[in-house]
């Protein structure tokens, strides 16, 4: 791995991934595991049909081996090989002849981008069907049509993946990428490697919260890690989604539930200090993985971040959103913001001044420039002035930080040398949530496949 | 009753009891509530002289046959007949001759609008007097001027009037309307009008609350109404004073005291999602009856509708406050709102989502298209995942309207789909305001008459 | 003292105290104290070397005859003599010759400003040196200097000094002011100035709250204070820093560390309503003793009022902070402002209306024009209605004031108008800080010395 520039190894992982046919369960979901786990070693989880998840069902399994429609001639003028978006998702099999006009109903095309392929699926209600561009649908002549679709749906498994960054509490960070969308490379291609880049990042930091990197199909997939995890929620603090991270637009936050949850506060602080130009939006219960994590059950502070957001630019679910439509500078700044990101999260935390009667004496500690007066005052020592003055408890790194305009790094420096000094303690609440001695053997669970 | 349109029955109503010589007791009242009762049956109240009412107590009955000034040839230049507006409300009787000197020290006249005949009363301090135009007086010649008032001030009642539509909970909305001005039609016989259109609109809707109207004098009417109703002022949920509903500017809403309360925000919500050019005003302890129902004591959630708001207009409290500054387009246009207003406030509840842990699965009740991608979500569902998402106890339906963005309508539809569904409950809270078996019997009180 | 304008008299006092070489202890300090008791009677107090207070300890005592640098033919070139701003603050004893190579580790100046003396000081660790213009050090020969420093740093004392105003209730209210600066007048002598007028203006009026003013050096002597009223700081409901009273710049308040304490609203309320051009600053833990008094144990209602700010000008900490840089006419309109400030503050109670179910009938009470409907609705009548709407022992006067946009002085008159009437009592968290018999003896506390 590069680190100098992750670029174009994550812009050669979107072009390897791109071809296989994804879909919330099958072979295309499993194979896009194994190749991530070469970068990212993965706990792969297999979960039967039929299984309950909160209020849905693991639906039956579904692969596909071969699609296509012939024209009267025998060509197929609709070919699965050429883009697997040529067949609508979950496509139950077939293997007809049938005049144009009746096989129309089955047609899928978009006749504002005439020249696009839609991807399309009908997961939970047994249908088959063809997607194509109108143009190709204008050019097809009358007559009879070999209609073939090879697929199976049958009981098999739901299958996720998980990597775990085991960090210093058991306190839980979760990102989230869905894995279930077939030949799109923004949505999500991107995403996966901007993760994958991501959790290697934060091993080598030696973090303070557990990360834990979820590799599911969308909706039911969050809902069965969910519904797996119930014991294990109460640990997830923060989280964040990952879509859409390779587009040329500018980066989108979208807040959790919450609002004002701590993940919100610190993308916005990112975002923000950092310069870029960049969207902020309020949650709604539509969009990524956040609608689940969100759901109000369980109103965890997950938010989400892309670059154009959701059903936002015109290659959003067609054969446009291609490798070309992401890039490897788009991924590396996406990439950069969530490492910013998760530095600031991962450090901010609550003190307590330990001598909060009167200013204490900075100088017979060796924290202070003992010539009085100077007008050139030391950032290094507004920072711990306002650390200290602020550490009531109630306030946060971050709350300082943007209370002082100083910068995040300035604050957390001034906090690390007055609990040198022991003129801080941890906030109760957050000493509460304690180095657990079993968290490091979480690693041991990085590597496997459970079912 | 024109269910088309309404205009002209209310501002005929408006022309109909415009030469009644109404005040805060008397006659002039009792013969308004008759015609009311005509158009909505009433239960009127007759509470004697002498009754304690809160701070106050309930004044001796004024009633007036006649009244006028003769200059010294014997004219009436002064002359109730013409107007009602020429006698100061609640003079006490007088007959006798005085120089025009000595009588100017009862003349009420407006110097800047010379043309205009003043409003003026004197209810608690004894007291005569007339008020004219400021040009009537400046032509007055010297001399002696016959000068009388046959009136009476003696025990009697304060008289008011009731009507309730009954709703499936006993918890009450009240709209309340002064009916002491003499021949004033903004102010407020217009008010009068939209109130008896207006419940008889709500009637015709099975409403969830019970409304009741109150046709009372200013102040005095609404404290005696306060003072006996004490044990009913905990059921009194929401409220709107109406008034000034008839001239032609565009309609003001002022805040309950409390400035948050459910009808101020229904209110803010119609008016600005209906695109009306409209002012918005806080709460201020001048104006209506408001003053009464947002005392500190009660502080109920109680606004006022008004067009051109109180003392804001050159024509208030003067002769041309008459039926022609209001127009049967502006007592509609009043009334659209009204009833609009209430249809939002009867069906806002909250709810709670009884599949709270991740999204509920739509597909399988039918609430969903199950042939996802779709671009065009349809509004329908985006409704029910914002309405699932928030129904949490806390969020009310005009909350996650105001949060989505969506028509009201969309949200309330939603949430009827979806308690059809059993995925939504009513809130305990709400559900705690339950019908009352009896409630329905208080239809039998809205006729006939209490002292 | 001219009651008639002030100014004049702050001004010479401005002069009378700069010559004098003031430091965070020793005689400067004590001869200063006893200028300002000629005008305002002090207790002064008098703490050991050595002693604890807080996190800090109270230093060797410092005081100096004479200090000098004499040039290789015997002039002397630097001289404790013309200024005391040329030797460094608590300098340590020194009598030697060195070059000049070796004397400029010593020497400090403002290359930026090179016409100006600055002002440096080295409390807390042993050091020596001198002040000068970078002009004069530029023109310095290379040669070997006399260097004399004749001080002495030994147990001692430090030295405040106290007056108290007493009121009808023991709750106080602090103004500080350090005396701890040599030779700069707005830094701090015009604050030293103002304080001593304001003092003498509270006392003329019987206030309600009791005032205590403080002289005392910077950061230590504040230290040092509330060191030793460790028991009477929960009677501290409100203070002011007085700061930098004098330069011709507009007004600065710097908000306590609360923000939205009740001297942070006051002074807001008069700065705005006022129409002076005025700066409105946050908290910020830098500046002067309001780090103290605002540090987080102790989070005291306490904010500054400087005019430019601390550190704000050229002028700052330099010899052009002397006599003509403070003006007689800006010390007199900080004095104004304080004066009203203090008036709001003082009168700032909140109370509970006795009628508060509807209006009460002000009629009856001789409080309201009798004869109703005049359109020009006079202002007190007005103060009376909010007064009584509000007054609910949630809203203070100011809230009133500002709710209303009324006067205060209008508002406070209608408090007192019910209060006559007892329409109005005290809120009974006001009323717990009820006179205290013993109060007034405190005026027996402000002459003599304590230790």
């Amino acid at each position: 791995m590069n680190a100098l520039d992750p670029g174009p190894e994550m812009h050669a992982l979107v072009e390897r991934l791109y071809p296989l046919c994804r879909s919330i369960t099958g072979n295309g979901v499993r194979r896009t595991l194994e190749i991530i786990d070469e970068y990212l070693p993965l706990t792969v989880h297999e979960v039967p049909t039929g299984t309950q998840v909160l209020d849905w069902t693991v639906p039956a399994e579904w692969n596909i081996a071969d699609a296509y429609v012939a024209d009267p001639a025998g060509n197929r003028v609709i070919d699965f090989r050429e883009s697997n978006l040529h067949v609508l998702g979950y496509s139950v099999p077939v293997d007809t002849t049938m005049p144009l006009a009746e096989l129309r109903a089955h047609l899928h095309t978009l006749p504002e981008q005439p020249d696009l392929v839609p991807y399309r699926t009908s997961y939970y209600a047994p249908a088959w069907g063809f997607c194509l561009a109108q143009n190709t649908l204008d050019a097809l002549p009358d007559g009879d049509y070999r209609v073939v679709i090879d697929s199976t749906l049958a009981d098999g498994h739901l299958t996720y993946g998980e990597h775990v960054v085991p960090g210093r509490v058991t306190d839980e960070v979760i990102v989230s990428c869905h894995v279930c969308h077939p030949s799109l490379a923004n949505d999500n291609l991107a995403g996966i490697a901007v993760a994958i880049q991501l959790a290697t990042a934060i091993a080598a930091t030696d973090p303070w919260y557990t990360y834990r990197f979820l590799f599911a199909p969308g909706t039911i997939g969050a809902i069965t890690w969910l519904a797996r995890n119930a014991e294990r929620i109460d640990r997830v603090k923060h989280g964040l989604v990952l879509a859409c991270a390779g587009d040329r637009g500018s980066l989108t936050y979208k807040q959790s539930r919450r609002g004002d949850a701590e993940i919100d506060r610190v993308l916005r602080h990112v975002l923000r200090t950092s310069g870029r130009p960049h969207t902020e939006l309020e949650f709604s219960p539509y969009g990524y993985d956040e609608r689940q994590f969100c759901s109000p059950g369980f109103n965890l502070g997950v938010g989400s971040l892309t670059r154009t957001p959701y059903a936002g630019y015109p290659e959003y679910h067609t054969s446009a959103d291609n490798p070309d439509f992401v890039s490897a500078e788009s991924m590396v700044d996406t990439l950069a913001v969530c490492r910013e990101a998760f530095a600031v999260l991962d450090r901010n935390r609550r003190y307590v001044n330990t001598s909060p009667f009167g200013e204490p004496q900075l100088g017979k500690r060796g924290l202070y420039d003992s010539l009085g007066g100077r007008s050139d005052a030391k950032q290094a020592q507004l920072a711990m002035l306002w650390v200290l003055n602020l550490s009531d408890g109630e306030h946060s790194l971050l709350d300082i930080a943007e209370r002082s305009g100083l910068p995040f790094d300035a604050v957390a420096g001034a906090a690390e040398a007055l609990l040198g000094a022991d003129l801080l303690v941890a906030c109760p609440q957050d000493a509460a949530a304690r180095p657990d001695p079993a968290t490091r053997s979480t690693a041991a669970e990085t590597k496997g496949v459970t079912g």
